[in-house]
């Protein structure tokens, strides 16, 4: 059985890692030529819109599915013509315009921000005269890691924000002040049996999630899976998903969701009894899916353009180091590593102050 | 970092499927070719005698290290005078030969079954006069698996085993009535530090493992980490080691040992803190050892010659199936299933009578 992945970055590598002890083998569709999961199998160096190497490996794999939502639709609708693909393409064009997907989430009555379709600097005005100030500005799409991403303080801002789009197609976006960020991290196969990790509670610096914390018997933990057992039946998905929420009070908002394993389900590789990582694959090749209880409360580093001195995080027991493989570089993901904790304090505690800062 | 295996069979899979995650590469030197490593790195197909392939080799990584104990010596001395090799060779030349390895047993104390060097027809009589029926029959090399293994029983055998050795070097050894077999696998790095698993306890069927259970706090756990302690003292040993012991009573003796990841440590990937895996390649590279802790009492049951059906297994929760990507064959090691569970009776309950029978 081999299994094609769209995409060949630090997710692809995951899933082939988690993949290949059941047997699988793995080719990698990705245009950059030293991907960091080509060391697990095969990599097929070819632009996205190659479509004579796009039929090759639909023709090559047994399923496809992706690590990243960018990939281009045109790319996972065409392949889908030749072979199966999971998370369905339906899903990916849901997640790669925030106005469609904030449409869906309405649909389904998940509590989402006020958001405003924005096409012109007039419509700029109009939503900052609905929502106030201060809002929030993005791009429909190509937006990850905060990129793409404003936020309007004044009217004064509006003209630079709406030059700086560029012609981009953004939707104006309700400013929540937030208690929290979660997400929930869910895995669903063809049967459409689920199972739902333990909400993640999530810190981000400058738009990149620096932080994850496990929290088993979350009192959010039912209502976010609610909202994504709604929409994976909605999308009829195969594979995990990632709901990003804002909490404000006891409520939940839905911020956005990812049709793929997900940075704040890193966790799960050491603390939960099935990884995402193995979920998705079990899901996508419509397996049973394996228990999703976390083995301990853990904390989730990400290591964000540099990674620290290996020596000095290993001595410490339960702490699982995880490098991509990746070239250095300011602002990228580069590795990540996972320790027994229960909170910040802790972490900092056990690998040295101001470990995360 | 490159990291150099000798062999390139499952334990070369399952070590690079935990030295991946740290960052490192692989490059696994193995005549065979379709060896079930080769998706995790680079495979040098060539003989253990092609000097010229061994030196490139040598050169290209950073250390090497060896999956099993049945590598050419001359092979591993000859990289080890152009790199580093963990374990040292010496550890190889002791446990590659019977006569040596239990004379080493017996200069360190370790208790071992009685033995005598076999060279002729007559030394065979000579054996039986002092040892009595039954006893055993072992070649000095290359045995594995139950091959190259006699029992005898009455002295009208003796002339058929003779000849059936064909001139083998051999042994003859005292026949055990254990009441279980144990094995105590143990991590030591450049420092000397040292961590012990939990005594594996296994269950042999035709001389093959076909299950282990981890056996927290046994009462015999003392006495077989002191046997490896000074066993790997005496080798100067970086790298996981195995020993294995029959107990009988309440006393240990040593069968053999194994300079390497082992069979009845890959309960560990599952159900330890840090798997024998991880930290084989820690302690290769000098680095802090992780904690050997056990997460859960584990069954680990080893497939042999097929594959049981994948749906029927991933079914039950915290089961943990590894393919090792081979073709079947009787008698052949493909793939093993970790289990949550105290004992073999718990296994068949959860996966079905006569799971392992």
């Amino acid at each position: 059985m081999i299994i094609g992945i769209l995409g060949g970055g630090q997710l692809a590598r995951m899933l082939a890692l988690a993949g290949i002890p059941l047997g699988y083998r793995f080719i990698f569709y990705d245009p950059t030529p030293d991907c960091c999961a080509a060391t697990l199998g095969e990599h097929v160096e070819a632009s996205y819109d190659d479509k004579e190497q796009l039929l090759a490996f639909a023709r090559a794999v047994d399923v496809v599915t992706y690590e990243f939502e960018n990939v281009p639709l045109e790319a996972a609708q065409y392949i889908a013509e030749h072979c199966d693909v999971h998370p369905k393409p339906e899903a990916l064009k849901a997640s790669q315009d925030r106005l469609r997907e904030k449409t869906l989430f309405r649909r389904l009555s998940i509590p989402t921000p006020e958001f405003f379709d924005i096409t012109s600097s007039k419509d700029l005005y109009e939503a900052a005269a609905k929502l106030g100030f201060p809002f929030v500005i993005k791009t429909r799409r190509g937006g990850y890691d905060g990129k793409g991403q404003y936020v309007a303080r004044e009217v004064s801002e509006l003209d630079g924000i709406w030059s700086d789009l560029a012609g981009r197609a953004a939707i104006a976006e309700e400013f929540m002040s937030f208690s929290r960020e979660v997400s929930m991290v869910v895995a669903r196969n063809g049967n459409g049996d689920v199972k739902y990790y333990d909400i993640a509670e999530n810190t981000h610096r400058e738009g990149i999630l620096r932080l994850t914390l496990n929290r088993p018997d979350d009192p959010a933990a039912k209502q976010a899976q609610q909202y994504v057992h709604d929409l994976m039946r909605e999308l009829d998905y195969r594979g995990v998903l990632a709901l990003e929420l804002f909490q404000i009070e006891d409520k939940l908002v839905a911020n956005e969701f990812a049709p793929r394993v997900h940075n704040s389900g890193h966790w799960t590789i050491e603390g939960a009894l099935t990884s995402q990582f193995e979920n998705h694959i079990r899901a996508i090749l419509n397996l049973p899916l394996g228990d999703t209880a976390h083995r301990m409360r853990c904390a989730m580093i990400n290591f964000i353009g540099q990674l620290p001195d290996i020596d000095k995080i290993l001595h410490v027991n339960d702490t699982h180091f995880h490098s991509y493989d990746k070239a250095p570089k300011p602002g990228r993901k580069i590795g990540h590593l996972t320790v027994r904790a229960n909170d910040l304090d802790e972490v900092n505690a056990l690998l040295g102050k101001d470990f995360v800062s």
